[in-house]
């Protein structure tokens, strides 16, 4: 077990990595990986409209129940393991101790690949702010002199997974993943999110045509693979490998 | 034999395709793959200051120099095949017999990627040029209104190799190739290039600062691989994978 | 009836207007305008598969097949007029007089804004040269010492319509389009593509998910318009105004 | 009076709101709009240079200075409200207070449209600090757990007014404006402005000059109006639209 | 006289090099350089509305009185030679000959740098065409296999001059030149250009605010030259130096 | 000596400035400027893994024995000055206190040019930090009002220094400086860093290749320098000329 390869995702808020990644979650589980989830905060002020909109809510209310579809969703998926950071959204701000946090878990899981959010978001700045955050700790995790002794980590790619508006985001899908094994599960952790009722059918379209993308640049129409459904990433480093 | 992979390289002049590529050729055609090599001219006006600085030098006896370079590299190399289009250089221009040449190059190539030049080269546009004729190829291969009855092309990555100046001409790689176990093959093609004599240890220092690029992002200093010599490569389509 | 508003949709091949800004033309003539569809090639070779996996299949065959579904197509849209350049496509090439017809077009017309592809298309290079070809032609319909007599051009937008893998063709969209209120009308116009038909719920997921990002910027979940169906589109040229 | 449409401009220093977009400020008040004004900070420390060479000034009598400056600009220019954040420049920082006020202000303004600086600017990080912090607090102006019971912010457009050398910061107009109606106005702002009276021919000019691109994009030699005075903006997010 | 440093200008139309390098021309022929200029097109159909509207006018008639502007323009700025390659406008296209004949030109003239148009520009095809057929020259030029004995080219800086729209062009310039001691022999210059006299005072406008640039990034406040007009361009290539 | 010119090198870990520009430190010194070296923190956390894999090492030690070999460097290299700002690495984080600290360097240096690293690094944020101080720092020395009485900072150029990973920072060198007057210093320099002797021959290869670089863009095989040792940088400001 202690050879399990690894994976890490870094979630702005709650449901982040289920409509993001939950594919690739859940079909690295199935084939041997363990991965972890770290939610950055539970996007209970922005992205629980719904639960707002309720008689008598309070923050804690809806971070409780935000933090349970979140759970829901991790187990459908068969995820190894799902941490809350509780840093608060809107705006996601971590000081040096969660970020000390976030260093720790890297070295902890010392993960194959990372995943988190565009570089640039206009309209979520949440969501660049965790990847500059996940950037800057990953650099501090390969330091050897930081907490001396410990493993530190190696040089895992960080994968950008699928923002909500691509093309406003410059973000460029250079890898797709055919996530049809693991469909079920995605969808499944996707109905979890009861908040977002208004957002499962534009995912759902998305992994659709993402498999179209799949099949287009896998053959065509001269033995591409017959996908159904795909997840796109963009990765931030170069690969290195042994044969093209 | 006939499941062998293959790859197919297209080299604007006699030369390129050795310092840029010829890692590449080398360790597939030892991984057991079929690399094919096209070079659309001979670099006999531009690439052959050396030789045209002789006595009495002439068009067709730099044609021929050049062309027996190549070929010793190629042989060297182990490569599959070289081709020669002689569309001369400086500038090149492709006709549309040409053209067709090369698509019915690609499709009875049937490779799984091709090789080319950066997008974008303000000092050499012959190479740019290339690509472009590459993209325009790489189309028509695939229509099945084209010759029609034959095999059409799939989807083959295009893999644009390392230009002179790589950040004059906005290349960026994504991926690096370990060629450790056939730099000596790289170096031995390279001294075929006796025309280009000055450019030798410019190449071979790439080839070991590349190989620290592969190191520092295949682990760095904590478990990256000892690299000792690499080329670098940029993609121009997105991969398509079971597993990231 | 002068006083009409006019559009020019420039389309490399013949189905591309279908997909790509059938809910702009149906719309647009619904409000009294009269758009007018130039068709550069049929897209015989290139994107006619399904016809040519068919017995004693020939190219004129493929054509005047390509043709109809196109005229049905406009029919149902309520085009103003759809004219057929028939300039052969994979490869597309508009020799002096085939431009100089395209600039005739559009002296005649006199469109408020033009249509046509990304400016980058790494899959089709036809796309492209469709979009450089149809600068070209608005500057030469531009000049007055081009047919001097003639009306010259005003200085329409020339907006790109969507192309197929958006991140990877480097587009952008800065305006989105509501075309529910035509959306049965694109739908049936996209039927009328019977060779293609592995896309027509490509186009419509993305009709609907486009409209989920029409919802989110023209308000979100604080009064964004209803919208059920969207086009995009990338502005060339700056808008003029009067009020922002 | 509660339906006049409504504006917010949100600008790092007292005066950059005069230079950049008096015109439109001036322009939206003539037809009805409230414009409103947040100055972050007077300008003190860095763009009153003039002051700062006089025998005994203070940074208070800067402030003092610059504020009756830009009120005395605001009430030429007709604008509805003028809000000072005394945040202090070079360099401007605004704490979470701070930034609440903002938001604040956004939600109490429902604007239609705001305005703020390039996204970057080598030479004054203080303006792209705004737009850093204009984005932020656009994004939790709309979050429904902000101060829960408030009326969220809707989604309106940012535009990014001209900086000073807009080539430098990577900033391209995609809208102009016709300010010919208010330019009166607009100079006499900018003539308030006495302590950077070496600007008021550059701005000046500067209009005229956008006022050019206004007509060529607008028609041209064939029919482009006839434009004496303009301004352009740069959008960051899609407009959303029902006619082309 | 032989060792007399010199540049050569390439400009698309007859008036081109007038608007946007005049003073770069008069100021290195005032320090004893020689400066050559090639107009590869009168500009006889796109840029002589104001001939074009007068009764009875021919192309000839019209490129005659272009020729004679540009020909007096360059004797105001004691520009050393002025070529015509009457090439034709809207669209401008070289053949073989052509660019063959700007070759010799490069290496006859053996200029220290070069100037041509922006790299993109969507209002006008023939000046980014200008720009590549630069490149392309510039290349030939250099291979000691066309026309070998000739000199060959070395390796001249391709300075890109201002185009009408920089923003829309993408041009980004990073060398400002001081163009006050020749003013006046710019505006004599401009004036030559009868036919386009509604862009006399843009020009100007621009020179003067380009100064402010240029004051700007000499010093500002603390010590800035105090030019009052300037001239802005864009290095295609690195520079080489000895001391920064 | 007041008016020897001066420049600072700003460097975020304490070898940054050996590996990237100590030959630019070297050749101004020997010309007769006088070059200050800032070192934001000593690399003790992330760059001295050499040191932290021997037994009982301490923060202090690293500390102590990275200034040393920093000090030696500046010793070899003739320069001027070197100040250690202790602030910390992996993550650098400069307070207001640290900041004014740089500001009031500045102004004391009034340095014709400083250097910085590349705008963008994913691999070491610390790096891109200190460029993004450095321009607020830059700012904020040229404002009047910082500290009024003391002499302002003017416009020094902003460069640059080369990059570990060039193609992924996306940094491009506009000049290339011929250091071969002073190689040996500079290898002597880097023999400093014994901690780090893995990166020895790596920026020794770089040197080599930049020459080449150099060469090429000199004049290439027609007249251009016989560099044998270069190093690239970019610069943030556009330059102001008398000539080009």
């Amino acid at each position: 077990m202690a050879d399990r390869k690894t994976a890490l995702v870094i979630s702005a808020h709650a449901a982040d990595f289920v409509w993001r990644c939950a594919g690739a979650i859940a079909l690295h589980q199935e084939k041997g990986w363990d991965v972890t989830i770290a939610c950055l905060s539970y996007g209970e002020r922005g992205e629980s409209a719904k639960l707002w909109k309720q008689e008598g809510m309070t923050l804690e209310k809806v971070k409780a129940d935000r933090r349970k579809e979140a759970e829901e969703a991790a187990k459908v998926l068969g995820a190894h393991d799902i941490r809350f950071f509780d840093a608060g959204d809107y705006p996601l701000e971590l000081d040096r101790a969660a970020k000390d946090e976030l260093v720790d878990l890297m070295r902890k899981v010392q993960p194959a690949f990372m995943m988190s959010h565009s570089l640039y978001d206009p309209y979520n700045t949440d969501h660049m702010y965790t990847t500059k955050v996940a950037m800057e700790c990953r650099m501090i995790a390969q330091a050897w002199g930081h907490n001396p002794g410990e493993k530190v980590l190696g040089a895992p790619q960080l994968y950008l997974f699928e923002p909500h508006q691509t093309e406003q985001m410059g973000w460029k899908p250079d890898v797709f993943l055919d996530i049809t094994p693991v469909w079920e599960k995605k969808r499944a952790a996707i109905e979890c999110m009861r908040g977002q009722e208004h957002l499962w059918s534009f995912y759902t379209n998305l992994a659709v045509n993402r498999a179209n993308h799949f099949r287009r640049n896998s053959g065509g129409q001269a033995g591409g693979r017959d996908a159904k459904y795909a997840e796109g990433f963009q990765s931030v480093y170069p690969r290195t490998v042994d044969e093209l």
